[in-house]
């Protein structure tokens, strides 16, 4: 039991951090708890109560399935359900009523051939990816009420009645779901997609900045004793592998309503383009990392002819991106990254005049690879610099 | 009209392509079709109908919901949805012994706090990056089981009967999908992830088994008018930002029972690593194919000093990962890829010592760079290579 004692005592400790670590996740859970206590109410009101029976629980289903994190998970899925269950009942009234005509052993023959017919084409099309990005829930609420409201009408013949009465609740607690994801303290997944895409360029702006300090081993000279925090070096990792969890952000944000400075139909693909280059460039910050660990190392005297030029690149690359990264939060437009492009692009230059006029005759080639491919990546990350602020602008 | 004809015939033409890229997901679709019609017998059969009454709805939703493609995913999905009905229920009926004591006006004021208290605290702790994992799904049908039986508690008395009769029915609907997802033509998420971690491995073999020739332009010599297919180059891509996807399949694949020769606690966290250690070379071999089309090209006569040792370690490296895919896919010990990895390290030695004497004294190092990166790259891929040999074992 000391053991149980100590992993609750863990998850204790992890619901802590991650409640420290994001408060707004709290207010989450708080919203969630309130609106279903808020469309409990109809079910306890004998003049609600008496217009929607039952049915009153799917209100408080819906809250449950529907209210998510980010607003556009919330809208999606909200409009999704809304939607799929109106259409769905329809058509499920219609199958109920030409299933009627073939007498009561016929019917439920006739409907569960058009279940069988429905749901498998449904689910089938579930597999297309559009529909999968956009729709999925939809689809699946769309087999839902289809086969509740044509199946429900073989023992209850007032089918409208319940598919009516299905719809309403439905919407009520979309709604409520909505308003309360929306009013009270929002969590745009729009502005999470924004601020990602400028943090990743931060975190390659944060790489270059230290890398050539570390590479060239400047600030062994000034160590005082303490070690030096080197988190800056690995905060690229997390781009690398940062695709899905952007397109995901895009695809909700696209449901978002004009909030702050988005408008409804932001231009998102550009964010996925700006993403995308961040992701090369990241590929290359990853062999540039994989050479500061290498085991052949280029004397520190072919590595000093290169120096100059490398620091400049990866320093004004590193201003290029930060100052780029400020304009995306801010929104503006501005001409300083381009000036660090420019910088970047001279120093380029400069480090191809040197590696022209040879390095070294004397070490041994093997000796000198790493240095090469060094200065080689860093040409390249010139390049991804640029493509990346022409991406912003 | 006629752009919406010509939409309807481009959705039906994608979804003609889907079926017959893919069979299986028609049967899937049809299983799932086939599913619900079966569990909505139940609605229509007096004798059964008797005992659940409009519960019986509850079956359909079930299947609708849970039926997922993979057996992991079902089982999965079906697991939490049953264990999370149980508990809840039994939760839920004793907060309504405990609010009925506070007489019919207290009654909803005391169910609304549980509620509250309960959909707040489980909805925050679905934020934990574990629960998320693999009970996001169970965590929801608790709210919603909680909430669905205390809420329903004040209107009816029989609580009990209630919580059970929907209980049977989640159960049956959870049981018709996963034994109807198992039986018929089963798609197993643990057979997936291992094919796609193989195939990662032939991926990276393409790529560097046609490398060396498109590289040192080999084959522009035995050009016969028709260009050649070099998607082989172009395969690793997939390869770099399959992280996500592999995990999911990792944990959906920990649900699945014993099956053909995979045990029920089978090594998946081992494929997560030599998945991670292919995405590790892609990474490298993304750096090679910038190469390949860099503007700075290394001239023929400087290339020629090092094409054997470099063709040497690309096809052999290329060897060891196909075989390594291999023995994956036939589940065997094999010592044929460690015999590859050794040629590719001595071939490596070679390239070494090649390098050590000087590639070449008159051309200038800015063009030699490209060459000694390249040289640097594929020096790395064996260590890769080696390390995914260990991993494979």
């Amino acid at each position: 039991s000391e053991k149980l004692w100590s992993k609750m005592d863990d998850f204790v400790r992890r619901l802590i951090k991650l409640g420290k670590d994001d408060p707004k996740k709290i207010v989450h859970a708080i919203k969630v708890g309130l609106t279903i206590t808020f469309v409990s109410i109809f079910y306890y009101f004998d003049p609600l109560f008496d217009g929607f029976g039952v049915s009153a629980m799917w209100a408080v289903l819906t809250v449950v399935v529907v209210f998510e994190y980010s607003v556009g998970a919330t809208l999606g899925k909200g409009l999704n359900r809304m939607l799929a269950t109106m259409v769905a009942g329809a058509l499920g009234i219609g199958a109920h009523r030409i299933a009627t005509l073939s007498g009561h052993t016929g019917e439920p023959i006739l409907i569960s051939v058009f279940n069988l017919i429905v749901a498998a084409t449904v689910t089938f099309v579930r597999f297309l990816p559009k529909m999968k990005a956009r729709y999925d829930y939809g689809l699946m609420m769309f087999i839902l009420t289809f086969c509740l409201v044509s199946v429900s009408g073989y023992r209850d013949d007032e089918v409208i009645h319940m598919a009516i009465k299905r719809l309403t609740t439905v919407i009520i607690g979309s709604c409520a779901s909505v308003i309360m994801c929306i009013c009270i303290w929002p969590a745009w997944i729009g502005v999470d997609l924004h601020n990602q895409i400028a943090t990743n360029l931060e975190k390659l702006g944060n790489f270059l900045e230290g890398y050539a300090d570390e590479y060239f081993k400047v600030s062994v000279d000034d160590q005082d004793g303490r070690s030096k925090d080197k988190s800056f070096l690995e905060g690229y990792k997390s781009i690398l592998t940062s695709k899905n969890s952007e397109e995901t952000m895009a695809n909700l944000a696209r449901w978002e309503p004009r909030h702050g400075r988005f408008r409804y139909r932001h231009p998102w693909k550009q964010y996925l383009k700006v993403g995308t280059l961040a992701r090369e460039c990241a590929y290359k910050i990853e062999a540039l990392h994989s050479y500061l660990r290498s085991e052949i190392q280029t004397p520190p005297e072919v590595r000093n002819r290169i120096v100059e030029p490398c620091t400049m690149i990866s320093k004004e690359s590193s201003k290029a991106l930060k100052e780029l990264a400020t304009t995306i939060r801010k929104m503006t437009r501005s001409s300083i990254p381009d000036i660090h492009v420019a910088n970047s692009k001279a120093a380029a230059e400069n480090l191809k005049s040197i590696l022209k006029s040879g390095l070294s005759k004397d070490v041994d080639l093997l000796l000198v690879v790493p240095a090469a491919a060094t200065a080689s990546l860093l040409l390249e990350i010139v390049t991804c610099t640029e493509k990346i602020a022409e991406a912003v602008h």
